[in-house]
């Protein structure tokens, strides 16, 4: 039933009185992630799907629509999408309990529970923009934060000569003296807004020195659904590279439905290593370790 | 009759098979520009007038409004809106023939103006938060450009060992090698997107020197008219002092609507200069100027 999606993620973020997650890497908040993904698939599993017209070469997307509401989803990407994910697999992975599976096998679950509510809450709601992308960041939030231990900020002390600054941060996680920090920006996609991604990097090496904060930024996708139904990638490698090169250097970007385009950004300068999300679990070491070595 | 204005928009962008602006500095597009602010204003002034409440300190606002369409414009400064704003005034503005007037009647002409489309396309457009930006983008291009004498472009080289790469950028003059750059990006409002403007002085900054571009950020207001139809300020005073630490320095920023909390920038490091825009006019030979000073 729909209508239990909505309390399901006033649980998570809070809103409407209801008690939201006091500590994203618990226990608690892996549940209740577990349990708006289980309502959101179920909502959609009862919805139509209509295949769209891929421009994205090797990916084959579909659609979700409600003909009573007169609406359709987000563009979904087939391969990445598990019909048959089952609520141990959920756990599993909202536990961050990945030994035995594969990068490939945790991108696709990722992918799988970050689409389902984006799905339902295009189509349940009217012009949403705001609950998908933070349910998004919640979920990407909690895995990285249960993952290394800690539960991140989301402000910043600027060390001024004067008087005391603080600013809006993206998540930021302090993991000790002896390791780096890590600066995490999550975004549904990134389009031309991503330069504030470097933007923030770049602040951050500026207050506090050049890598102090490790930077990674995950993505879910860069689809795009056009008028006409076609689904294309909206990429700019080009200003990718030159972010890297002029204002800061992201250590790595992971993406649940990963752009070809970025992929090769790896084998030539500036070599910003732009991977399947799923490999995060497997070079935490890597993201924790101080220097800045890839 | 509105029925004029859109083809007169299109006329000056380019929509719809008409001839745009070729030349941006030139005097037909001082013409096209007053025809289309004419238009606008003549539209706008058989709309009613309403008062909104205004938590801007000093500041009071009103919003037009259509009836039959059901639909009310942004809101206005009134006293920054001239009412009694005759075509001539607006052909010497458009054409920079600004000697004998003041910074402040300059700036109140140009508000003028640019809210004066603006305001007219809220109400007879849905949802349409371009035409008003790109607009606002020509109406202060082709300013900068004739007083610099140089039409801008919107591409930079980007200088790599490897292969020839382009970016699109913001507004760039180039006016000899014995003058500086000029970066000039041009927003409505900027809110927490403010960030791209210090992100892409960075990167001119790194691909070619520090300040052989300089940055001149020309912004409308921060107003932002709320669900109970009252107006605030949005303003981010701390990050901008952040940017302008870390990230780069932008030499000058210039409003039509001036935001108080702005102002305050210049009298305490990393002192940023915000000002009203008709005192552009009387300083271009600073910005025309070799060298990093204020």
């Amino acid at each position: 039933m729909p209508t239990t999606i909505e309390p399901l993620y006033n649980a998570l973020v809070g809103k409407a009185g209801a008690a939201s997650v006091k500590d994203l890497k618990s226990d608690d908040t892996s549940e209740r992630l577990a349990n708006l993904v289980v309502a959101s698939r179920s909502y959609l599993l009862g919805l139509k799907r209509t295949d769209l017209e891929s421009k994205v070469p090797g990916k084959s997307y579909f659609m979700f629509s409600d003909k009573d509401r007169g609406k359709t989803s987000r563009s979904v990407n087939a391969t990445q999408f598990m019909d048959d994910l089952d609520r141990a697999t959920i756990d599993r992975v909202m536990q961050c309990d990945v030994v035995g599976m594969t990068s490939e096998e945790i991108t696709k679950v990722v992918y799988t529970c970050a689409i389902a509510y984006c799905c339902a809450a295009d189509i349940l709601k009217s012009n949403d923009q705001k609950t998908p992308g933070t349910y998004f960041e919640f979920l990407i939030g909690h895995l990285v934060a249960r993952t290394l231990g800690v539960n991140p900020e989301k402000q910043i002390t600027v060390p001024t000569l004067d008087e005391k600054v603080t600013l809006p941060t993206d998540y930021v996680f302090n993991l000790g003296s002896e390791k780096n920090r890590v600066h995490l920006p999550i975004k549904t996609s990134t389009r031309e807004r991503v330069v504030q991604v470097w933007a923030h990097q770049r602040v951050l090496d500026g207050m506090h020195g050049v890598a102090r904060f490790k930077g990674v930024l995950v993505a879910m996708a860069e689809t795009n659904k056009q008028k006409d139904k076609s689904v294309v990638e909206v990429c700019l490698p080009n200003q990718w590279m030159a972010y890297q090169m002029y204002i800061a250097q992201m250590f790595r970007v992971y993406y649940l439905d990963l752009p070809e385009k970025y992929v090769a950004l790896k084998d030539r300068y500036p070599f910003i290593q732009v991977k399947p999300f799923g490999d995060f679990f497997g070079e935490v070491d890597k993201i924790e370790r101080s220097g800045v070595d890839a």
